[in-house]
């Protein structure tokens, strides 16, 4: 059995624990920037390989990550091993049954949201291949329909990430374009991984360009419906055996490898098979919360820095920067993304300042456009060049895509939320212990002072809840539905010092709840009464405070008392009714 | 950069993919048959490679993990990598301070339990070193000095294992064992590394035999002082740091894979560094419960078991399977340890039954000696013979263990708990809401009892307490202590319907709690009582039966009915008093 050398095992070993920890470094900073991860992680491979490291000192490069040998070839199979994990777990975080939850918009945004970038990428590559850096020998038809694919797919852990820290994750615009992401992603990857099947891998024991394609269209039917639904009944019966959760940590991994080899085999690569399954039996609810964060934690912090960095290695950014392709890829990809989101959420009645943050969240391509480029330039479909401006372009439509959202949403001069409540809409103290009977008591209230019946508003924001629960962090909640005949936004406010489970982020209970009724034809007041409201409670102790205040006025005092979270919206404290 | 073709990247994840099903599939059906999962995990890889699958069907061993080529170097690769983070959870595991808290019993019978087979195993090797299948040109030293290490390391994952599969790991007994096992690693490791150190690995540009030998020692000292202390700094800094959880994930792997490249390149192979590093982090109350739990699940449901299953790639064990060779190890080796410990525990005044039970215990070898003697093999020190004789004695000491402890226990007519409980010490409503005070309450009324006052027999179970918990899962919990002038056993029973907090092993509260006084001279009858109150509350329906009794003649017939459990200790129910 082929055998590494001790050499070669102390070569290993340093080149993962550097690449590790450098990767991990510039990832925390990135997050501290408030930046994505994986930006900084990518940085941290551009800065060790040939791109910095490689021109200041190249016996360094050599030394750490040996272009050829044993360890060369060890860290190419494990970053592949990491690479299909990385989609094991994107696709476990795909959640089907969100989108059909969503229902029109969130197909609308998602379907325009492919087609429409699709469209311009296509015609581009397949008018202007030379100047897009097609690979060399590649069938135009192919090329053409990877950079349609390239511009296409949005990064579901990317937007996810950038709404949670906008606060707005739970938010209706937020399950919109997460529904929209997760069947943007589903219908990519498909139409990516039929592409891949039509290079067919010649030569190197593939199967033929339309068996390769068919099988993998096959397998993806197979594994979304009679898959899915075989896992979802093999999962109970696992989880009853002594070792549960360990037990189906393992068979998840051993699956993901099989179904990785069996679509390599195809030709279509490993991925495809570790994201469908992922897709598969990350759907059933008897995947155990716990497998599933062990998996992700382990894949997140330990596999895909590894991955990420190892792009870095592969090729020299500063050689093959090229700023014009870099700058058509760039408006290419957002004009086509942002356009067809936004026509899609314009055609299924979304309103026009929603419809334009939708575009931009959905813009961010982030990792999964890096995975696709290092593929296609695997397979030869691309140049180094274009690898470089889709990378360059995926981290910088990432990064753009949260302060473009933030400045959407503050275009107009904020509302506080405080002008919304209603003196008769608090009550200092919630009889109930569950989010169903807060709920119910807190429209009681509203409709004492609308003229709205309570049956309808608890109906509502019951049917809404259901759907997703809006428990925010820091023990906060915010119930919420549109009422057709409302004539401006009303929040009623509960407390519960005992606290009350609404599911919130962090796990903790929730002791303030707001209720908030929203008209139906309200652009974006939702959204501005979201941000207000978590701005306002970023300071845990303004929620101890506030727990103790059984008076309304003392409670606006509190609320309307200067802090520092304050000078981004403004004063703007308006006299509450 | 070298990198795989699509062929190698279809055999490795097939490799794998195979490898990780079926040593998850064994692992399984060996803790259904009630055997330590490493053993189901080395058949798999037994039935796989050369030995089953390769005499009956050699082509397709060839096509699934061949000999040459890139996806055999991956393979290789990722078995080192799986090695190294498999020492890491050991270390992890290691708890310095349980060994000090345990004091002289586990100091004594670790000791003796190194010292007594390292020296039957060094002069064996030292006489006859080509029966016991010596490496050609290995210096004789070298082989004695190894040979000694592979009687003395015990497996403390088995041994856990096997007391807790026992229900004994919290016992008395059970702490000396886990202590004494911890120690015995941490020496025997060392001892180990330092032999290695002398092999040099001479010729692939290591450092001299006694600078490696010595650099190994340093680094140990390093680590488990200042690099111990650093580390119990560095840890809640980076916690409190908005990714802590995963942070400290990846920060923990990336230092393994540091270390590990740093004592390969000592010469003393990577395992040692990984392992260090995990005693020193492990050691820190700051590394948080999640983040070992994270590690441990991956590494013992994905890398443990493509470890242990790639061993039986390595060697054709039938062929080199020598009979004589593998009684002669096992006698040596159950001779060796068991005496030694026996000794060590008799001398630091154990009782008789209970220091043959903590011998049989400590005599488990398990996954360890697997470790140290394909470490061994790849070194050139030791024959492939050799090799397939310590697999085999390691499994088999392994699987003895469980079975020698129950025997042990149960050579005399086990007592019927009950016959210790009495009337005035049973209080079917505890007021206490932690366990202190329900110590405290369980004390009184034994005291009321016997001539013993309360605030003795609470001083010594909440010392017993402090040391380790004494939840047993399903809802029972058994504080206990030796009290010095107690005539014969006696039991207080008291129930807490909301449940009390004894940091159960099932993370469940306790109902029913069992206070145990046992006379200081008593030789086993703790263990016997153990073993009694786990049989009987096996089933979870007893103990909501038992939950609503309030009268004690209720209680007795409950617990005197007869039911399946019975059937192993025997009707014996005196009457209780």
């Amino acid at each position: 059995m082929a055998v590494l050398n001790s050499h070669e095992i102390v070569a290993m070993f340093l080149a993962l624990g550097v690449l590790l920890a450098s990767a991990r470094f510039f990832g925390e900073l990135a997050k501290y920037l408030r930046q994505p991860s994986v930006v900084g992680e990518i940085f941290a491979g551009i800065l060790l390989g040939p791109t910095i490291l490689g021109t200041v000192a190249p016996a360094w490069v050599e030394f750490l990550f040996p272009r050829g040998g044993g360890s060369a070839l060890v860290l190419d199979g494990l970053t592949t091993l990491a690479l299909v994990l990385f989609l094991l777990v994107a696709g476990i975080e795909v959640d089907l049954s969100t989108v059909w939850r969503q229902g029109k918009p969130a197909m609308g945004v998602s379907i325009s949201g492919i087609v429409f970038p699709f469209i311009i990428g296509f015609v581009a590559a397949w008018f202007f291949p030379a100047l897009l850096g097609r690979g060399e020998a590649v069938d135009p038809l192919v090329f053409a329909l990877f950079f349609g694919c390239a511009l296409s797919i949005s990064a579901l852990p990317v937007i996810a990430k950038t709404l949670m820290d906008l606060n707005l994750y739970r938010s209706d615009l937020g399950m919109i374009v997460i529904a929209a992401a997760i069947l943007n992603d589903l219908v990519g990857w498909l139409v990516f991984s039929v592409t891949l099947g039509m290079i067919g891998t010649a030569g190197t024991g593939g199967l033929g360009i339309l068996s390769a394609a068919g099988l993998a269209l096959v397998f993806a039917a197979f594994m979304l419906t009679i898959g899915r639904w075989l896992l979802h009944r093999i999962l109970p019966w696992m989880q009853a055996r002594k070792s549960g959760a360990g037990g189906v940590l393992g068979f998840t991994l051993a699956l993901a490898l099989l179904c990785g080899a069996m679509t390599e085999w195809f030709g279509v690569h490993a991925l495809f098979g570790s994201f469908l399954l992922g897709v598969a039996i990350g759907d059933s609810f008897h995947l155990r919360e716990h497998t599933r964060e062990t998996i992700k934690q382990f894949v997140s912090f330990f596999f895909a820095p590894l991955f990420f960095a190892s792009i870095g290695l592969r090729v020299n950014f500063a050689l093959h920067f090229d700023w014009g392709l870099t700058v058509i890829v760039l408006v290419i990809a957002c004009i086509g993304k942002v356009a067809g989101c936004r026509l899609g959420a314009k055609w299924t009645g979304v309103f026009p300042r929603e419809a334009w943050a939708i575009s931009f969240a959905m813009n961010a391509r982030g990792a999964m456009e890096i995975v696709l480029g290092l593929v296609a330039l695997q397979f030869g479909v691309i140049s180094e060049s274009l690898f470089v401006s889709l990378v360059v372009m995926a981290l910088v439509t990432s990064m753009i895509s949260g302060p473009a959202i933030q400045g959407i949403i503050r275009q107009r001069v904020p509302p506080r939320f405080i002008q919304y409540l209603h003196r008769q809409a608090f009550l200092s103290r919630l009889r109930a212990r569950d989010r169903w009977e807060a709920i119910r008591e807190l429209s009681q209230a509203l409709a004492d002072i609308s003229n709205i019946r309570a049956d309808v508003i608890e109906a509502a924001v019951t049917a809404r809840e259901q759907i997703m629960s809006t428990g925010l962090s820091k023990g906060v909640a915010v119930p919420h539905a549109r009422i057709e005949p409302l004539p401006r936004p009303m929040i009623g406010i509960g407390f519960s010092p005992a606290g009350i489970d609404f599911d919130a982020s962090d796990g903790e209970a929730s002791h303030v709840i707001f209720m908030i009724l929203i008209p139906k034809m309200d652009d974006g007041a939702a959204l501005l009464i979201f941000a207000d409201i978590t701005k306002t409670f970023q300071d845990p102790e303004l929620t101890q405070k506030i727990l103790q205040t059984t008076e309304y006025n003392e409670l606006l005092t509190l609320l309307n008392a200067p802090n520092p979270m304050d000078r981004v919206t403004g004063p703007g404290t308006a006299a509450p009714t």
